[in-house]
C-alpha cells in the first residue's frame, strides 16, 4: 500500500457497529489522517476516542462531506439513503452496513473472502452484505469452489446486537425484569426475547418469510454470483447479546467427506475449524474475533453429498465492522486513494 | 371408561417431570385410588400434595411395587433399567420418560396422536419419546397421511428444562452471575449456556452427531413406521426455562400449499395451528399447554414439495408429563387395569 493518507467518516460512531469500526480501524493498515465520527442529532457533541485523541461527533444532518475520500456507515438503511448520496457526490467512497443499497444493480455487495473481484466495478457505494450472510458464505464459497454447492438449508440463532445497542439493553432489562418476577416491557423487539426464541427479525412479507430470511437467499446468491442458488433459511433471534450461530445444511454436487470438508476449509481464507467434535465454536468463543467459526461437521446422509455445520460469528465484528474495513483495505489495496 | 380403580407409582416424583405429571394427574380421568410418589434415597422422606392430600416420597430402592397397577417413570434411563423390571415382574405396567427401552424390538415407543395402535403389543414396557421428537411427530404424522414426508431437515432451540431441574437452576445462577459480572459455574451443561447457544445436547457419537440428534432420527422413524425416512437434526440448548421449538424443513412426496399445509394440520389433534404470520408461537406460550404450538408454514421453493415449520411445545408437558399420562389414559381406554 502506498500513497496519500485519507479522511474517513464514521456514519453512526455511537452505535454498537460504529464502536466496533473505531477499535478495528486503530490496527488497519489504511492510512488514515482524519477521522470524522458522524452521527445523528441525539448524539452529536459527544466525543469519542480514536488513536488517544479525542473527537467530537459531528451532526450527519449538517455535515460536509467535502474532503472525505472514505464512508463508513451503519446508522440504518433510511440514513444512508439520505446521506450517502451526498457523500458520492462530494467524492468519497462509501462502504454501506445497511440494507439500502445491496441489491441495487451496480452496486457491489462484497464479502472480501469470497468477492472482493466485484470491487473494480464500484459506483461509489460498496455494499456490507447483512451479518448472518457474510459468515455464512465465508464459509460456502471454499465448499462451493471444491465440489459446487447446490442447495442450502439454513437455521439462525441471531443476537440482541444485530438490532442494535438498544435491543441489548432491552435484553438485559427484560432478563433483569423476570429474574425480579417484575413484568418485562418489550420495545425493541415485537415480543419478549429474554428466556424466549423469537421467530421474526425484520418486517414480514407476503408469503409468510421475513425480510431477514429473503435476505440471506437474496444476498448470498448475489455475493457467491449464483443468482438461481436454492435456499431455505428461518431466522431466529435468541437471547444472546453478541455472536450469532448458524445450524447450516448444505446439498453439494459431489461427495465430499467431513474430513475433506475440514481440509478445505482450514485452507480457506477468514476461517478458524474446529475439527474435533468435542470442541465446538459458541457465540462466546467468537466475541471480539474477526474470524468466522465453523464445526460440527457432519456428513449429513439424508440427501445425497450432505453436509451439515454449525458457524458462529462477532455480528458486530465480521458480520459488520471487520468487514467493511476490511472491504475499505481491499480498496486501497486496488489503489483507491492513490 | 370403567373397571377398577388403580395404584399409580410415580418415579422420579420431585423432579421437573414429576411435578408436572401429578399436576396432569390431578384432572385425569384415569380411576387412581392411590399414588406411591417414588424418588431416590436424598428426596425420599419428603411429601408432595396430590389431589389435596399430603404424601410421602418413597425411597424407589427399597420400594415394593406389589398392587402397583401402573408405573410413570422419570428418574433417568439408568433408575429406569434398574427398576423398571422389577415393576413389570410384579404385575405392572410401566410408561417409561427415559431412553432406557425406546429403541427396544418390542417396546412400543408412542405418541397416542401418531400411532396408539402400537400399544397393542405391550408387554409391559411402553417408552415415552424424547421431548423434541415429540413434538415433531405430532406435526409431521397428519402430513405425512395427506401427502407422505420424503426427507426432514430439523435445527433445535431447547430449553434448559430438558435437562431437568438442575439445569434449570444452573441457567438461573449463570445469568445472574454474569448480570453482576462474576464468573459463572457450569456443572450440569459441558460450557456455559447463559446468554448462549449450546449445540451439545447429550454425548458425542464418533460421527460427529450427539445422541440427541440420533434420538431424532431413530425415534421419527420407529414411531412413524418409516425405518427409512432420511432425516438430519442439530439440536442445540437455548438459554430459556420452559418450551423446545423447532425448524423444520421437510420435503413432500407430493405439493401442498402452506393454506392446504394449514387445513390439514387444523384438523389434526393436540395441534394449536397459528396461520398467520404476523401470530406465531413461543416458549412463553407454550408454557403449562398440553398441545404442540406450530406457525410459520411457508413454502420451501428451495426444493419439490418443500415446506417449512417453526414448531413449539412446553417440553415438561407433551414432551413429556402429558405424553406419558396420554398413553396410560389411552391404555385404559383400551381395558387395560378393567
Amino acid at each position: 500500500m502506498s500513497g496519500r493518507s485519507i479522511t474517513v467518516a464514521i456514519l453512526g460512531a455511537t452505535g454498537a457497529v460504529g464502536e466496533e469500526m473505531l477499535q478495528i480501524l486503530e490496527s488497519s493498515p489504511l492510512p488514515i489522517d482524519t477521522l470524522r465520527p458522524m452521527a445523528s442529532a441525539r448524539s452529536a457533541g459527544a466525543t469519542i476516542e480514536f488513536q488517544g485523541a479525542e473527537i467530537t461527533v459531528e451532526d450527519l444532518e449538517k455535515a460536509d462531506f467535502s474532503g472525505v475520500d472514505l464512508v463508513l456507515s451503519s446508522a440504518g438503511a433510511a440514513v444512508s439513503k439520505l446521506h450517502c448520496p451526498r457523500a458520492v457526490e462530494a467524492g468519497a467512497v462509501v462502504v454501506d452496513n445497511t440494507s439500502a443499497f445491496r441489491m441495487d444493480e451496480g452496486v457491489p455487495l462484497v464479502v472480501p473472502e469470497v468477492n472482493s473481484e466485484a470491487l473494480k466495478d464500484h459506483k461509489g457505494v460498496i455494499a456490507n452484505p447483512n451479518c448472518s450472510t457474510i459468515q455464512m458464505v465465508v464459509a460456502l464459497q471454499p465448499l462451493h469452489a471444491a465440489v459446487g454447492v447446490k442447495r442450502v438449508v439454513i437455521s439462525t440463532y441471531q443476537s440482541a446486537s444485530g438490532a442494535g445497542r438498544e435491543a441489548m439493553d432491552e435484553l438485559r432489562d427484560q432478563t433483569v425484569d423476570l429474574l425480579n418476577f417484575r413484568s418485562p416491557k418489550t420495545n425493541v423487539f415485537p415480543r419478549r426475547l429474554a428466556f424466549d426464541c423469537l421467530p421474526h427479525i425484520d418486517s414480514l412479507l407476503a408469503d409468510g418469510f421475513t425480510k431477514e430470511e429473503l435476505k440471506m437467499k437474496q444476498e448470498t446468491r448475489k455475493i457467491m454470483s449464483l443468482p438461481a442458488l436454492p435456499i431455505c433459511a428461518t431466522c431466529v433471534r435468541v437471547p444472546v447479546f453478541v455472536g450469532h450461530a448458524l445450524s447450516v445444511n448444505v446439498e453439494l454436487d459431489g461427495p465430499l467427506t467431513p474430513a475433506a470438508a475440514v481440509e478445505i476449509l482450514e485452507a480457506a481464507p477468514g476461517l478458524r475449524v474446529y475439527p474435533d467434535p468435542a470442541d465446538y465454536p459458541m457465540a462466546q468463543d467468537a466475541a471480539g474475533v474477526d474470524d468466522v467459526l465453523v464445526g460440527r461437521i457432519r456428513a449429513d446422509d439424508s440427501v445425497q453429498h450432505g453436509l451439515a455445520m454449525w458457524i458462529v460469528a462477532d455480528n458486530l465484528r465480521k458480520g459488520a465492522a471487520t468487514n467493511s474495513v476490511q472491504i475499505a483495505e481491499r480498496l486501497h489495496e486496488m489503489g483507491e486513494w492513490s
